[in-house]
């Protein structure tokens, strides 16, 4: 267990960002919130999974919701808290630490301001290693286990439990429906996971996955070296595609955003197009047609200058870029994985290749 | 309280389907389901509200869903028991008697269904005097008790509890999509009601009024006496209209069935036009574009021989029928319920005015 410094918050928020694939939200405004916290004197304390013991209890948070619907209305760490006391009260006992359902975006930070907010240690993992759309695409679900009881709160007086459900899938169609009817934005705790399940079954140090990535970035920055090859040497990623965004196609619809968007290539890509779907996050990449990338390997389209992850919700015309592709977890691209998080899961005909077989 | 017999379960059943004006399905299933508990030696017992002590426990229950969708697949009493369960477990403390939500349609045997498999009293009263197609149309609502917690639960191994809502219309609409995403039909249980909220904001005697209808057509049809008049003197109701469906117009949408009926007229009514709206239930009846009657007065289609309640989900071309209307509780019409339960709360932008004032 150590506490954050005040400057890892920074980085963090880069790393976050570029593991939230284009969903999750860029969480500006969530470190801000930290960084705050933080001159009031809080502090927090990141717990390795390694030191939770096999009965510790540990809440599984998130903020659900369409990421273009937080631009208007922001979201708070506030609704999770409530969530979490829910389903304190729901199985009679009280959580020992807080973990995110994903590392990409904003949900990184909510754990940690749900942790300072309840005092409580934040689990150095999570379960999707980025973000996803969808609460069964997730490891725990992925290794079996159950999902439910699943709380749902909004900052307002409403709540909703879902204290059981035929499998993952069932809750996330209930608690979406639920979250849009909360305004499309709302606190989530899952089912309570113990200190063993968390070792066994989590995407183990994922919070130091976002550190190395946000440091990289932000030591390229001081040194004025390259900021997206520090992405990919961080993560052992590729480039895709440098380009223009040319046009954004989006609609918000069942609490997802989803949409493609096209770009036209620069420098060494003059003439070419890259087009990416999205549903929240990036899930498809075609080069001139050929498909190069596809989930659940990490698609992050990072600005040209400073390597900070542009969200699918802020894409627009014009922005100068620098697609990257991030290797998947390999609990993600393993065989019970991908029929959860892989293509055919988003919709598409199409099995996964991973982006380094695709691009050889 | 007392045992009701054999043969009141027929009375029941048509005097419930009067009541639901159209909605809530006519109990026919349940009624065979009924009587086949009789055969296996169950018995409902009927408790009269007044018998209940101040703080007694009273599980206030119904299906929810789409009238049309129960024609598929057969709404079932142990989903309700599963709800009540839930609330059982969510308040640590059993419930002492069952009391339907609706005595209109099928949420009256229901609770009776109910009562005989958990071996519960049943009250003899129920929140609205008729059906409604939304939770919050009921008195205790009306008068301002809160509707949380609200549980709901499938035959399969679905639930979804709501421990807190703003109002009831938000317990409402969070409830409907849940049971949408459960295949329109579930099992639901409302906050827990004491004897005493009962007797002060329940609509008392509803099954003694559903049986009183129900024995009047039976008797009617004994003697070779008009059926649909039986029904007018029983509850001191209104002749709108005897035609014929010419047209219906008919979606399920959101979880409801809404639409319209066009009735030719006979007898008396020829050469004229019946309209009428439904939400689950008939809302608004209008004879040659002049409005006659409107909710919360109830409007009940019946067939024209043996004056049995016809749905809106069955409603059909050249089916010839008695068109009549019985006057709302005055829960209903007060104040505080017109805003609920009036027509305004149902999409028109016109105020109530009683069929007995619209007729003269």
């Amino acid at each position: 267990m150590r506490e954050l410094e005040f400057d890892e918050l920074e980085a963090l928020a880069i790393g976050a960002g570029v593991l939230g694939t284009g969903g999750g939200n860029h969480p500006h405004l969530e470190l801000m919130c930290a960084q705050a916290e933080y001159n009031r004197g809080h502090r927090i304390s990141l717990i390795d999974p390694q030191e939770l013991s096999d009965d510790a209890r540990v809440a599984v948070v998130c903020i659900m919701g369409a990421p273009l619907v937080t631009k208007e209305r922001l979201p708070e760490p506030i609704a999770i808290c409530k969530a979490v006391r829910l389903m304190e009260a729901h199985c009679g006992k009280p959580f020992d630490a807080i973990m995110s359902i994903e590392i990409g975006g904003e949900n990184a930070f909510f754990a940690m301001l749900v942790g300072m907010e309840l005092g409580l240690p934040v689990v150095d993992a999570d379960t999707m290693g980025r973000a996803f759309p969808e609460a069964q695409m997730a490891s725990f679900a992925i290794r079996g286990l159950s999902v439910a009881p699943f709380a749902i709160a909004d900052i307002r007086n409403n709540s909703v439990l879902i204290p059981e459900a035929e499998n993952a899938t069932r809750i996330e169609r209930i608690g979406r429906k639920a979250v849009v009817e909360l305004g499309s934005i709302a606190g989530t705790c899952a089912a309570p996971r113990s200190g063993r399940e968390v070792k066994d079954h989590a995407i183990l140090n994922s919070v130091g996955r976002a550190l190395k990535i946000g440091n990289a970035v932000l030591a390229a920055r001081r040194t004025g070296s390259n900021r997206v090859d520090a992405v990919l040497e961080a993560e052992k990623g590729a480039l895709l595609f440098t380009g223009k965004v040319q046009d954004v196609s989006r609609r918000t619809t069942d609490g997802f955003v989803r949409g493609k968007a096209v770009l036209a290539g620069r420098d060494s890509f003059e003439g070419r197009l890259l087009e990416i779907d999205f549903q929240n996050e990036f899930s498809v990449a075609r080069l001139d047609g050929r498909r190069i990338a596809c989930v659940p390997d990490l698609i992050t389209v990072l600005d040209e200058e400073n390597a900070e992850a542009i969200g699918t919700e802020v894409l627009r015309y014009g922005q100068r870029v620098a697609v990257v592709a991030l290797p998947a977890d390999p609990i993600m691209t393993s065989a019970e994985g991908l029929p959860v998080v892989g293509p055919r899961a988003f919709g598409f005909d199409f099995d996964y290749t991973s982006f380094a077989e695709q691009l050889t």
